[in-house]
């Protein structure tokens, strides 16, 4: 019925060395890359193999970007949830059609991805990427 | 390196019936089972089939329980996050000897499983489950 597929899980946190500390050396998840500076949105990123999926741990490294004000707001914690479709654009319209918040209107395109975010109003709380492979 | 897999990602709704539209209905997710009441935990819940893990909809069904408390406190959204692992006690002992809070002390057991939470604090503000299969 379904190819929907974990891409990721995103978690904010405070403190990239003791996250780290924590998911790769003493829960034991290998860390995919290293860490990874994204100056345009004002964090640092670090991925963790989960299966075929991965967790992303975000760091905010300015404090007025947006994931250091959820950061300020909200804590550390869990941040958004990127699940793979088979096709976004149909996908979208569909939850248009059905009356939900797109953030994203338009698919945006990055690193060979085509992705959009659903407002967390829609998904029951839960700030929602959708990602398609282009 | 690691054997460690998604099993359930849990979300904490208000609406059960609309996080279904959401997200079985209009995203397109399977539904595993039927909404499964747990009078024990005053919760009912619902699982949906991701891959091979599951995202688990819980709904609260009395306001004085820890999860209606949560809903209060924090509203709608993803609760707890959890992973097979293969060896708990194992996992467990290191997570102690490394100096991070686990809730449960001693792994319990339902269902054909053995699990334990990690207290938030020591993992970046996730609430965090580790399961293993008996």
């Amino acid at each position: 019925m379904t190819d929907i597929k974990l891409n990721h899980l995103a978690i904010v946190v405070d403190d990239m060395e003791a996250a780290l500390r924590f998911w790769r050396e003493s829960l034991g998840l290998a860390q995919a890359g290293k860490i990874e500076s994204v100056p345009a949105e004002a964090v640092d990123i670090a991925f963790l193999r989960l299966g075929d999926a991965h967790i992303e741990l975000i760091q905010p490294t300015a404090d007025d970007s947006g994931v250091a004000k959820y950061l300020a707001k909200r804590g550390a914690g869990m941040h958004h949830l990127c699940l793979d479709v088979p096709d976004l654009d149909a996908k979208l319209n569909e939850l248009r059609a059905a009356g939900y918040v797109l953030i994203n209107e338009q698919p945006r395109e990055r690193d060979g991805r085509r992705y959009a975010f659903i407002h967390p109003e829609s998904t029951g709380g839960v700030l929602l990427e959708l990602y398609e492979r282009v």
